[in-house]
């Protein structure tokens, strides 16, 4: 089942440098996880902005809750969540 | 060059309903010949709305709004447009 | 799998009589019979508003859209979705 | 009386870690006893957000403000809060 | 129970005179009869506006939204509901 | 001259426990004085906010803004403020 | 006691030219009317757009709404009604 | 050239009162003496806020920067501007 | 002096054919007058949307005003206006 | 390839005096480096506002967020982009 998801980032500015690497770094590895395991499908940054969208192909809302709230980020993220359907015009369902 | 695109679809109700479907099949056939050439890369259905999240994978700005201005539904749609870039984490550009 | 769903309606005040009657009676077979199955969980009416708040319990995203894209009424709502998960204080998981 | 209550969480990120168990402990305690009351009829998770949509039987306005302004978490939240009232379509009714 | 209720009206302008002056009317007798029965305890307008901001004093959701579905604007409002509770500061409550 | 006023409240988390109840009884105290007078006519909670909802009877913008901006909490507060005119249906009127 | 005013004026498209030419008219008499007064203090047309800003110095709310509701234009205006304070700097008040 | 201008002022609440007594000083300075000059032509409070609405009368754009950018106040307001025109019914002009 | 407007155009799709080409012909002879004249300097088209940003140079905010308010599509458009004024690290201005 | 960009800059009033020239400065540089290759085609001052509308005209989105993610002033930044395209009234193009 499919998911659009937009994270907008907002670190504090006078976070500790290296706790805020070692942060990224966690969310890396946990995001290039779940790629791997194929639920995080899709991830793309927006041009100018601390932000991506991401596409996630997961068992259904508990799974994605569970992904997101994971995210070592998570406290620092604004989430906006669309719940994908097929559309009559993809043709990759042809 | 990618972006992403929210399509919000609003077709007056009160249209001839022939015209109607004349127009949406248009509309599929513009979409899916885009897509066969590979610059319409991805569409899904926003669940419960008359709106679609697509990514597009275009020659740049010009052939997006070509794309797009030349859309059947395009008098009926509201665009949402986000250019997008490389995420640092995605695993396919290892 | 549930969802939250808030459904605005905004039905043309130049509507023909009859075809409105007719109209809200298919959307209230219709719902009923999805309540039936179980399918549409709960429908509350938000007080003073031409609006409900509903809970479905469906199989998964495609469902939830085929349901309310099917809607009668849907032309002419304004849907905003919550894809819900189980809540740790929810006591009806214990 | 029913009203769906919406609860955005917003907790200081540099609370000290053992206020923040003991905050969030007496939050659950709280809600969970209203649960058990059956005041607090339903409560799910928004996925992929630090925010719950909860649905309250109770007495009237000044009960539900009673249960939330003492919620622990309350100086924290921000609320959305619709009165409900009975829906015609609703089968429960019959 | 009080509510605060914000009613902003927009009648079509290509109404007719004579079926636009009998709504104003019932909308006026249906008022002033709650507010006799003192369940619509006070209306002001708002200045320079189409709207008016009122209090009611009503048993509950079910009798507020009955009375507010039944205004014969209603069809030409949008509304903004905020269930009132006691205020600590409230000298009328010593 | 009446004017509604929607005050919402957000005092630092961090304030001294001590001040904090100093300061709220100095609102307390200031609002029932201008109660006492008859110029801060009526004062309600908004359910489940730290907001409230309050009709002034006063002489005019100036004396309003005098009272708004000598608030003790007027600092920590986001004001709406809606000058009011007589409603055509108002009974009190006749 | 001062206000200011923005008005934002739509008027429908398919308007009579005579009836909108007699309306613009009745309008512009109205409002000059009101500058020789003394009520109508300033307007100024907001640039590129059908808006003004106006200040009113006026008896107070009843009497601004007075003229506001007789505005001609009216039904086509959306209003922002700012009252308006003497401000500590102001050295007209010297 | 006129300009509308609405400062809306936010000063940390936990600055130095000293500094704030000082900087508060040094506003109202510079706006009077611009007063003075007919380059500040008014200046309203509005009610209830701790806002003004200001009219400027300037050479053109760059000095309206000037002006702004210049004020004691400028880190801590959020503008809104808009750029004035002789309106068709100000008598002023006749 | 400088502005940058963003006009967002909705025209009513059952105009007729040949008046709504007429009307765009206007548009394009007006703007490409002004542009040969310098005070329309550039124009961009939104991609994706019937928007366009423009940047004009022009005396004041009179003859900007002129210029906006004579477009021949207008009555069908959405303004934003900026003023702007040199940036300090305007290269071009050393 | 041309985009819009809007920049607010919000940077926190305790910062280091020091730090902050030194902030601005070598953001003024990056920022005329760019110019002057002519991938920031043009940088104005928004009236009133820590704000700048830039154009730039780079090889495509990739380059677009490299230049943004590396401003030193980005961490302090709200980007608004819009991609641009040729507008058909552009007598440049002719």
């Amino acid at each position: 089942m499919l998911f659009a998801v937009r994270m907008d980032v907002s670190v504090p500015q006078d976070m500790d440098a290296q706790a805020k690497a070692e942060l990224l770094a966690a969310e890396k590895d946990y995001s290039q996880d779940l790629q791997r395991k194929g639920e995080w499908q899709s991830i793309w940054r927006c041009v100018g902005e601390y932000a991506n969208i991401s596409i996630f192909d997961v068992a259904g809302n508990e799974r994605l809750h569970e992904i997101l709230w994971g995210l070592p980020l998570f406290p620092y993220m604004t989430m906006d969540i669309t719940p994908l359907a097929e559309h009559p015009s993809d043709i990759s369902l042809d």
